[in-house]
Parts: C-alpha cells; structure tokens; sequence
C-alpha cells in the first residue's frame, strides 16, 4: 500500500482528544498546551539508507542535516518556529567516527536553527537499511498557523525556489529550509501551505483535496531547477519548496515585498470543480487527481 | 560503540537551549513551555524486528502495543502523564492487513492510555529489520519529576512488579506500565526514579553515576519473576518496573500505603562509595561499577 491510501484509511482509527487542535493530515500536528498562548506544533519524519540517501554518496553530516532539515520544512510548512527535538538511530555502523561524525553534523545543523536536541534512541542492526528518525516541535501563534484547507477558490498558488531533478543536484542534501521565508508569508499573504516533499502535483493536490477544491498549472510558470524536466520535476518531490495558496487582493504586495534570495513564482490558480483535481492552464488537460494516487505525471 | 559509550561520547556536542529544563540522559527531556504551569516531557524510542520483538512469534498488535507502552514507560519513570504522540514506520510490509491491525492495535493501545498519536510518518523498506518508533510527550509538575540524579546518600532501593525472564515468558509484550503507580509515588515518596529497560544493575547504576553515589544491593529480595536466573535477571532488561529511591523515613509509611496490584520489593540503599559501583550487600563483592559497561554481572 502507498503512504497516501495507508494514511487514508487507516490513521482515522487514531483518536484524537481535544487538545489536538489539528490532527493527522498536514505537515506538523498543533497541540494546545495549557496555559501556554501558541499552539505546539509537533511532526516526525525519517531518513532511510537507500531511499532518502545513497549510502556511496553521502557524509554522516549530510544525513545527519538532512533529517532535521525535512523536519524543519514541516515546521516552515505550517508558519511556525522550531523549538526541540528527539532523535532516534538504527544503524549497522558500529564505528566511533560514524557516530562523532553523524552526531557532530546533527549538532552544528541543530545550533544554526536554534533547535535542542534533547532525546532519542540508539540501537544497532544487524543489516538492512540504516533508519534514522527525528521528532521536530515548535511553536506557532494560532492566526498565523497554515493549514491544507484553507485554500479558497481564486487564490493564487505560489511556490519558493526552484523544482526538479533535487536527487542528482543534491539539493535533497543541501537546500536551505525555508523558515524566514514562512515567517514572512504566513498569516501576512496566506493561511494555506504545504511543502513540496512528495511532488509539486501531489502536494498540491493534497492543498485541493483537503480544501474540498480543484487548481488550475500553469506549466510555463514553473521554475524548474537545471537538469529537470517537467513530468519528473512535477512528481519526484524533495524539493522542500514551500507552495501556498494567495488571496490575489494580496498578490501585487507580495510580489512587491518579496525580498529573499530564492525565487518567488506564481504557477497557478485554486479552482471550483472535481476536489484535488489539478488541470493545465492553456490545455484544460487533467494533470492529476483523487483517483491517480497523486503520483505519477499523467500525459 | 555502545549506545551508553555514545550517549556519554557525543551526546554533550549537542546544544541544549535555555528551554531545556532536563536534556539528554533521563528517561525523558523536560521542556518548559511559555505560560504553562507544567514541564513538558518528551521521548522516543524505537520497536526495531529481530531485536525487541521475534516476527514470527509478534502479531502486528503485539508490536503496536509494545512500542507504545515502552514509551509510557520512560513518562513513568520520570512521574509524568502521557498526552501524545508521533509513530514511525519503516516496513518491508506492504500489505493492508498488516497495517490495519498494526494502527488498529496501536489506536486501541492509545486510547487505552489516552494518548493521541497526532502524526508521524510511514515508508517502505526492500529489506531488513522493519523498525518503528515513537516519540511519547506528556506532562508533569515540576515539584513531581522523578530524575535520575537526585539519590541520596541512605535512601533505600524499591522496584515494582518483577524482574527477569521478560522476554521468554511474553513480559516485554504484556507488561502494563506503571503510570498509575508512578503518580502515587512521584513527588510522595520519591523523585528519583527510572524505569528498568537496559537491566536492573545497569538501571540502577545510572541512578547511582547521576547521583554521584554507590548502592548496595540486597539480592535475595530481588522478586525474581518464574524462569529467570539471577544473573539473566540483573542484566536481562526489557522488565519496565519502576526503580526509585526513598527517604527511609517515608519506607513505612510506602509499605503500609502501597496499594496496587503489582509487588512492591526493597531491593537495597543508596551508599557513598566509588560512584555508580553497585556491591553485594551480603559479600560486600562488586556487581557492577563504571568500568563495567553495566553489561554483564559480574561474578
């Protein structure tokens, strides 16, 4: 079974009490903590030998960034700030030079975005797959929290960045995760926000479907990285790109405003019609919906 | 490496903000939270196959249940109360079945424990050990948390339940952890406390190294559960009871007041002495110390 159709199905089972404010189903959970006047927003997320890295071609601190990186990203993705996190290890390296390079690289990443650190797990395998977890928590106030749903027909869909070929680039290892830039965008240009980690088409569907709306690409506005190409750069992900939806009241302020170093590109429209359902601009064309899984370029 | 070498190597690299209140080495983190009159606890730990659980002799709910309750286990063990959670999954399993029972018998273990399991993340892996985890997060009054460094010189050494033979005879899967038991006792009659997971000498050896202090076990009140053996027993781990230290002149009054099911057993004191050195009472001969590893008994 695929991620998606798992979580689907089976993660409604988990109940849920009335201090989660927003459960299962976007990037963080947000917790309400008495007493305290942001919500804690609270994710967790892995990094696997041979999926998430090559093993050939990457340092113990490239992993190691890598997983709070993806980590932070969700945290960017709901317009919070990262506060604290526990880390978990299942590896095959026994050497004391893996573990001082891996947890030295954690370190460093962990101190350049004010994130502790303060929990985990170490275990070895025998073989298999290294499997390294992180569990990221934060902070956000609760009118700046982005969710998928808040999406409204109209809304312009915009993306940070670059997207496609991040595998071959590297920068599934490198990129920068785009905390300032959401500090910026949420609550002030838009309450509706993914990270692109699973595809462009597949996060924006996920914006669609949780919004009970359609969207509408304009494929030619896509910023693609050098290397890429369109079909894949729409659905290989790992770009951690934050992609939000835009009141276009909102749009000629933000174009104005917007002044970091990455692009900032609008590539689209939220649309009435067949919920998740993303078509192409010029053609009209279906580009991917609720029944494809999200997860292939339909041509 | 061993995952204590580690912990104690190369976990001080990691920076731990002012937020922090506890930080790595406990069985939980201590987080203070903006305007929360609570310290908030945070954990993770890992259900990896081959190692924590025998496939072919685990159903996916016993494996839930398992990674859940070892959890509740570490909230216990630094008298707090769980609230919720993030769950991991990286599986060679790919069928419905599978994951049905396994997050059906997880949310049936959740709500058992009120715990909301909020997010996470799920991935397949070609082959290998599967290995789950789950960060635990919970709450605890700061005149209430257990921690491993407060032992005084004196103190006597309890344990709940018993100990030895977890694995063989189904323990490490059917054990309740002691949360209600925990809240009768923290902040009552101690505020030293762990959990034993690595072994009783190893467990409480970290008391005894956080502490700067000694203790001297009495081993023939060591409630042995059917089938263990005494050296199995001390070093064995997977037993989740709660080891705690109390003022002597709180013991009668614990004894008397001790209501639950589950034995109550004085196993020893806390004494000066080399620290973290665990001896015999009887023989006054070494068990185990910091030269050890707090691996094996030594005889």
């Amino acid at each position: 079974m695929k991620e998606h159709d798992i979580i689907r199905s089976f993660v409604p089972l988990l109940v849920q009490n009335e201090n989660i404010v927003v459960g299962p189903g976007d990037d963080c959970a947000a917790v309400a903590v008495e007493g305290c006047p942001k919500l804690l927003l609270t994710a967790a997320d892995q990094l696997i030998e041979n999926i998430h890295y090559d093993p050939a071609d990457t340092s113990p601190e490239e992993m190691a960034a890598k997983l709070l990186k993806r980590n932070l990203s969700d945290i960017a993705a709901m317009g919070g700030s990262p506060s604290f996190a526990n880390l978990t290890i299942a590896t095959k390296h026994g050497s004391k030079e893996f573990f001082h390079r891996f947890l030295k690289g954690m370190a460093d990443c962990a101190k350049l975005y004010n994130v502790s650190v303060c929990g985990g797990d170490i275990s070895s395998v025998g073989s298999g797959n290294d499997v390294f977890t992180l569990n990221i928590n934060g902070f956000v106030d609760s009118d700046t929290i982005c969710l998928r749903k808040n999406a409204m027909e109209g809304d312009y869909i915009y993306v940070t960045g670059l997207i496609g070929n991040s595998y071959r680039s590297r920068h599934h290892l490198n990129f920068i995760p785009r905390l300032e830039e959401s500090e910026f965008l949420a609550g002030h240009f838009t309450n509706t926000m993914i990270d692109v980690s699973d595809g462009l088409l597949a996060d924006l569907g996920r914006i669609c479907e949780a919004s009970g709306l359609a969207a509408e690409l304009d494929i030619s506005a896509i910023p693609l990285r050098k290397g890429a190409t369109l079909p894949s750069a729409l659905s290989d992900g790992e770009d951690y790109e934050l992609l939000f939806a835009v009141d276009p009241e909102l749009s000629e302020r933000l174009d104005r405003q917007w002044n970091f170093d990455c692009r900032l590109s609008r590539i689209g429209q939220i649309k009435s019609g067949h919920k998740g359902q993303i078509s192409e601009k010029e053609s009209g064309r279906v580009l991917s919906g609720k029944d494809s899984g999200f997860d292939h370029f339909q041509s």
